[in-house]
């Protein structure tokens, strides 16, 4: 199965760690092809971000050619994600409702943690729209440097982890900690060492579940909301 | 006061059908400006056609000189409404939110008419996520053919309306009715005529709410969600 | 355009203060006449002050010649609200629902700031009734002395605020602050020197969505909840 | 023990009939005196009726002597019931929030079934600012005449009923059924020998919660939403 | 009348605790017989116990003769009401959904106290269950030691109580505490005279609540969720 | 890697049934073991079902040995799935948590047909209670015999899903059907021939998630909801 890890922004340094999380995850059988979103912006840091990033992230996919068997978008938002369901065949799916679907068996509220305090509202926004908004017990931040800075050093980033996850749990009563960012999730292992919280990394869940949906011979309704767009896409613009 | 009429897709036509009913409903003061994203899609008529309208809208509203007093975003969606509230200082307001935020005072529960009935999801999608599903009975649509086709008739356009105002009324116990999309508000008169519901057309909504944010000196918050993206507008691809 | 302020106590003092927010924000063509309800309570605190303005105001209101193009009533609450909109051809506006209309297009959460505990369940209600609990981060309150014993100084007053917003900004998520109550609207531009939060003064929201709705020829659906009561309104007792 | 069954409308014939169901319904030690707000409206049929009976109920309830030892206020909505709990110390219990409680843990969901068509609308908002929303399947409505043209015969009342009640087990998927006003109240045997439904009888409810409040020496709090209004009654006008 | 207070877990203690709790609730002409579930768990302290008290409970109550006229279970919990409610036609009370029900009149939000931290969860899922999410300001929690241990002194217990009640009174807005358990239910009495918020003890709810239902002659609904079992209960393993 | 697929009910040809699809669904290396709760109830047709099954699956799971590094519950429901999470260490998904999971990212609303009208509230219960209430269009139900009768004719079988998933396309908008029910999981092949809404088929869906689960790592938290009852397990009775 030749599964495509997509990222909506144009950092490939973001693309390598998500590919490296990606491989690990999947099954023998799975090749992992990576895409960077090389018209789109270095982060998905704002709205402004997420639009900047789906217009071209759902025009290159729609084109894409071999097409994969399934498609990871390996940023936790929205950026166009149904847009791309739309606009392909094979199964999408994206980091945020992969990793809220693999959350729901195993705790009674989880808790996402963002890359910014800034991103607390958008966070909370995507859990709205994607209906999982009475399993979560709260959005946190930590507050990474913008992406050009370079990641900050590992410690760091964990302690700060530490700490919200800490204040999820006795503040929300959370018993499950999403990672809500490509930027975190390198951090799922160091964190499981600091926290009795299970740590749930999204990548992971996006490449089980995409495998799974395209061994089922599963993806998006064409009933309904995901249907093709009602004109050819060369007319959109 | 110079407001600007900002229509998300490229249809001319559209723009000027906006523009006279915004005219048709500005105070005396107020100068309509309009704007056409001719780099978007002649509709949003999909979650493709939205993020293919949001950047080039986001884009080039950030850009705009001189400014304008106020923004109304002529599309009723999403189509990165937030983006533009983020990069701009003025008041921005888009045809659903303030089409709702007018129905509140004036009803129980309304219906949102939607020109099609793929666009059912899309508009139940926006209304929760601007927090109006408790006052929303239902959306319903009407069968519009493809923007390029040309408008049909109003005649029929207003006997399909009627009929979807019909089944609300009975079916979901809606007092009121939104006319979910540009192409439709044009035909708020006619249909004025045609039923006891009190009518809401959204550009004029839009207008009357946007001149008020600017002459009482309110504009979005930049105090959290619409805050200025992160990094300068350049560096987003 | 004549527009009436009318306020549901039988207070003045708040009249004027209320008449003096409404003219500043009134667009210059406006009317604006000023109504008290002598037979009213001093102030709105409690459920029992709601109902014992609420009879006097309705009445009244209903017998009121010559008719104006639309009514504010400056009170946030209820207070009969519903039955002056059935009661009453032209378009009828609170506080509360103006304010919460007004704040949606502009933040992510709400936190609306009451003049004392006590009201923050009766509060808590009003929001729930008017169906924008998605919106609204928290109610909290200030706490004034009971308003026969005067107005406390400005400066006390304004403190209070201060206080209050941030613990919404920082416990609640709040990125918008509004007003609720008439004895509040006031220190609404000192409060805005003093917090990053949008600050929404309601009369001010009212009095221009009463003018647009007007001018709209919007008012209440009569084919609904607010249609007149079903016998005269003499036998009402 | 004495409870007092307080009419709040003005209509000596309904207060007659509640009392034949309360003392049907009544302990062997309690005494059912009745009391009518002949200040009030015929009938509580619009939020205006809510409102003019509200303020005499209130006010002459807050003066009774002697106390009872608790009271029913019999009439299903809203009409003050929380401003005559502010002002008494005894347990005070509506039909509305006594009907519901009751039918909790008998069904799945309740549908209510309400007098007039208009008063859908009321009772839904009845419903959910009582917070009982996610047990309702449905609010729906018989037609009576207005009061004054004396009660139709009850065959024609009975089969309007049985029509309500298989729609809302068809539709809804209701399990029990509450007669939502004082005029239904009396047909709920009949009823009950035409529909598998539970059929619950408001009246009777809230007497046996009324009296089980009393005898365990429960009565609303004081110490939040309820407590006493903080001026003297004497000076609400 | 007979009524059977029904303890779901093992302890006779417990039983005997809340038959005292009852018989003080109880209507002069009511005889309460007690039945302890020998072969379920000491406790429902999880929801292991919670499935191990509810199979024995429900087949024991199925085939017990005589007939009682109504069920208390003398549980906060779920443990298999449903499926009493099922297999018995006499009408079934839980403590959970009788203390819900009383406390709606009484306040704005309520708390719940459950006996340790880790019934938190369980507890929410049960008010979620039953409806009362809207009304439940907050699930919070003192820390008994396991029951085989015996019950630690009255005074450590209450002033664990107190601590709870204030930060629901302080951080959540609660003003009724509901005491969410059969091990907290002795404590009523001592802990009213430490708060001023309202002490919901649901022993004596529940058994108001079945005396009134046997007494109108009410029982859960037959047409939907509690009819019978379809086929002969011998053969359910 | 070695998956246990338990059934909760006793019946033998259901464990077959449902391993067989359990077998399609499985990864290459994944071992599929079952297991029959002999001492269960032929079907979870009810309450009593459901409490029939749930205390000798969880009993005989927490004893199991060697121990499985998964668990599939094969069934759509409750029966207990929480106590198993609680007594076992190795992840354990059920059938309806994973189907409503994978759903998730395919669709706008998904419908639920269960196996009988009275299984409809019990459905809904389950719903509520997993958090996926926002993502439900809508429960239905076909009406199997009893499953001592034998499988119906599949033709037969077929046919009623076929009206029940048009009927929710048409009249509640889903865009996705979950087969909710082990007995109706075989029929998914046949009802895609029929339908243009994407069928989801449980049994797959858990092994799928159940498998990656355990490949990544990740079980239920031991850090709220699911940690280990309290006391040893040979004390539950």
């Amino acid at each position: 199965m030749k599964l495509l890890l997509a990222n909506p922004n144009s950092t490939e340094a973001l693309t390598r760690a998500c590919a490296t999380l990606a491989r690990a995850a999947a099954s023998p059988g799975t090749e992992i092809v990576t895409w960077t979103n090389r018209e789109g912006p270095p982060a998905v840091d704002s709205v402004y971000g997420d639009y900047m990033a789906g217009r071209p992230l759902a025009m290159r996919l729609a084109a894409l050619a071999p097409r994969p068997d399934a498609i990871v978008l390996a940023g936790f938002g929205n950026y166009g994600t149904g847009a791309v369901k739309e606009v392909v065949e094979a199964p999408v799916v994206g980091l945020a409702e992969a990793a809220m679907a693999f959350a729901t068996p195993l705790c009674h509220r989880f808790v996402i943690v963002t890359t910014s305090p800034r991103m607390i509202a958008y966070t909370e926004d995507v859990v709205q729209l994607l209906g999982f908004a009475p399993r979560c017990a709260a959005v946190r931040a930590v507050d990474l440097p913008p992406i050009a800075a370079g990641e900050p050093a590992a410690d760091e980033v964990v302690a700060q982890l530490v700490d919200a996850v800490t204040a999820a749990r006795v503040g929300d009563g959370a018993d499950l900690v999403i990672l809500g960012g490509a930027r975190l999730a390198p951090h799922a292992e160091a964190l499981r060492r600091r926290t009795p919280l299970v740590v749930v990394e999204p990548v992971a869940c996006a490449v089980a579940m995409a495998e799974a949906l395209a061994r089922l011979g599963l993806r998006q309704s064409k009933a309904g909301k995901f249907a093709p767009p009602p004109r050819p896409l060369g007319e959109y613009g």
